[in-house]
């Protein structure tokens, strides 16, 4: 964890445990660094998660107050996940297209989307982009640019995670049609029909429906909701189970918003490739960072070519273009020959656009300002929450993407509760979608990725009523 | 097969025959028509074809003559392909992607690709296209235009099938990443690996590749050169290895060239529908034809929603812009949803731009153009096939399509020609990758896509001399 982030858990902790009460004001930044010694500037990343967070907020020339709603904010959940550790087969994508399906309406309020607002993005900027390189198309490049993909993209792509010392090279990707089939490309790669593969529990579902699509069996591994996966654990079900793969999200985990911190990332590393066994790690939120730094995945700790890392640019600046990537480590050439028996090739044009994008400058100011309108959002959102959710009710503060993780109290039915939802015109995704048995039957993930306005807002509280209906 | 078809077929065996000499005036159009008792503009439509085939030449003011090299020309493959029955797992990936990979350097003679000079498509025009949508994308498209597609494109579509009679509606397409998803799709909705599924005998080695991957047993079954596959021999494989599907290409085959005649596409449909069993149909080509009309996919022909009928933009107008469709029939929903878990949606301003080019209009006139440009480059190929070729050399003569099938002298080694030509920088497609268990030792593939420039011309020479090496 980062210094800033443990200054800012300590004094959420003081907040929760009643030591700082609302109103009260914190200690001046240069009292703070003087007595902790940590620099100024470490203090301010602190205050600001803590503000993001709605924990905290600034009087002007005055400093900072723990603020009024904060004593009232339910509280995070703080253990891990416990699974029952079972290899099984995956029985959840029928459910999962039920939910997905009943959630397709235009009008619906999407708190069970996937998808932030299309809105937050720069596709005007992007469409120009576009429009000069859709007018002035080289023909060779609908052949030179087919599968691994645009050498100029490959090496604008390989540059940002220079820049983070990830060892990525423009040849080392795969451009992909979206994360999603570089995902599937790489887990096809590492795995055969029946293998088993661990994952988070819970787990994005769309992990589980690839491995339900390719006959593949589920290992849910105890995942702490703040911290991520359980390495004890995962080193107990390697021995146990002999996997094929391990398959995660290691930055604002999706459902939960977990994130490994950097140490632990390279203990993972380590582990997994002492069982020389690949890991697959899904890293599309690792841009949408609310602290000062992006947080490195794991395939920066990567010195054996184990982790087939998977991104794209779908969740920070073109959805609809669908261009992602895998950097397959010592498995890129059978990435690349999946890859061509699967799609052939990713759209040229939307490649050339998003090199041409990059290429030009302005990608980290679009991201400085997509960060803090999420954090602001997620703010509003812990405070509705706070207000609305049934007495008893955890839920998440990632510092980062755009899911909160609620767990409603013991014996809640979130299917119900969703199918409810979307009677009323709400959707929402419920636990038992992100499990490879269904668990999870008392959790709800909400996406704060839409501005709450007076529609949300009265969703949220239609959705509390619901929540707190037994 | 049409009448203009059938009488050109007539006067070409008369040439072959030598009844028709080279420098030999052919009846008038007048004279033919009342013969024959068919219109002028049937007999003009033949004349026309045998032209672009080489077979007759028109000279000004006085008719068509047998063109001098019509005599020289070899004659084509008449005989249905003989495979041995079995059903087998498939073994050939390896082969394709190392003759694939072979060809990749770009100054490398494209006589092995498998596609055409992308200048033969309107890519200005549709940039323009794509600019605008670019440039006016509402946000909510990137979000709304995910799978199944674009509703506007989907429309279009379906309206051309409208055109041809055949019963596509908006709402049965599922728009995918190029032909290549939609068939990996389709064939994913109705097999389990382990699944016999019958294909031609050669076939297109994509097709190969997904059996492959996906655990899948082939049938080759006999198919002839001109007509394709043998429906007799299509209904004993059926009875005796009960498989899951059958995977052709109606029109066009590639890579024989055969279009299956309508009636024949008619049993071929209501053969499969007896047996309960679903065909997946590949119509890349079909509107690649050099005579008049379009010719009807077996999908013309399915009152069951057993066809699932996938064709693209890639060979028409779009190569690069990675837009295909599927009209699964009783299966979309099982394709959609496959869709979804494989690559989540397709480029949405690609989409958007093919949409806006279809509105406004002159797709067939491009048509039109491309099939003249496509039927006069077959003539000046197989012109250089007579001249280069050795003694004993077989070539078909499409009436659509970009690709020739050579049957090299019996004993002849394409995979040893292919390597040898490797390396003077020529590509070509040894018949090995067309066949479950790499058959067809002595043929090739000759894309005709491209101009036939003087290095095309040296490049055919030499490819002439490694055919005559033995």
């Amino acid at each position: 964890m980062k210094r800033y982030q443990a200054l800012a858990d300590d004094i959420a902790r003081s907040i929760r445990q009643g030591l700082l009460s609302p109103g009260q004001r914190l200690p001046s930044v240069r009292q703070a660094s003087a007595a902790r010694k940590l620099s100024p500037a470490t203090v301010f990343q602190a205050y600001y998660l803590l503000e993001s967070q709605g924990l905290v907020e600034p009087r002007a020339r005055s400093g900072y107050y723990v603020s009024e709603r904060a004593r009232a904010m339910p509280p995070e959940p703080d253990t891990a996940s416990q699974p029952d550790g079972q290899a099984r087969a995956v029985d959840v994508s029928e459910l999962v297209f039920e939910v997905l399906e009943s959630a397709m309406a235009r009008d619906i309020v999407p708190l069970g989307s996937a998808f932030m607002s299309p809105t937050l993005f720069p596709l005007a900027r992007l469409g120009r982009a576009m429009a000069h390189e859709a007018v002035h198309l080289d023909p060779r490049s609908t052949v030179d640019d087919l599968t691994p993909g645009n050498a100029e993209l490959r090496r604008h792509i390989a540059l940002r995670y220079r820049i983070g010392a990830v060892p990525i090279a423009a040849n080392d990707l795969v451009v992909c049609n979206g994360a999603i089939e570089a995902l599937n490309l790489s887990i096809a790669a590492v795995t055969r029909p029946g293998d088993a593969v661990l994952v988070e529990s819970p787990c994005f579902y769309a992990a589980l429906q690839t491995l339900e699509r390719r006959g593949l069996h589920a290992i849910e591994v105890p995942t702490h909701p703040r911290e991520g996966i359980e390495l004890g654990a995962l080193d107990a079900a390697i021995r146990r189970h002999a996997p094929a793969a391990c398959w995660l999200m290691t930055n604002y985990q999706n459902p939960l918003g977990s994130s490994l911190p950097e140490a632990k990332k390279r203990e993972l590393v380590e582990l997994l490739a002492r069982h020389e066994l690949p890991l697959i790690e899904d890293d599309v939120y690792g841009e949408l960072h609310f602290g000062a730094h992006r947080p490195a995945p794991a395939k920066a700790f990567d010195t054996r070519g184990l982790v087939l890392h998977c991104s794209s640019f779908s969740k920070t600046l073109a959805p609809g273009y669908r261009i992602g990537w895998a950097a397959p480590g010592r498995y890129a050439q059978r990435v690349a020959r999946l890859k061509l028996t699967n799609t052939l090739a990713t759209c040229v044009p939307a490649q050339l656009a998003i090199a041409r994008y990059l290429q030009r400058g302005g990608y980290d100011r679009h991201l400085r300002g997509l960060r803090k309108t999420l954090a602001a959002q997620q703010a509003a959102y812990l405070d509705a929450v706070a207000r609305y959710f049934p007495q008893g009710t955890r839920v998440t503060r990632p510092d980062g993407g755009y899911f909160l993780w609620i767990e409603l109290p013991e014996g809640s039915d979130a299917l119900a509760v969703q199918r409810r939802a979307a009677q009323q015109g709400i959707s929402i995704a419920p636990g038992p979608i992100f499990s490879a048995n269904r668990g999870y039957a008392h959790c709800l993930r909400l996406n704060y990725g839409h501005a709450l306005d007076a529609r949300v807002d009265a969703a949220l509280q239609v959705l509390g009523a619901l929540s707190s209906a037994r």
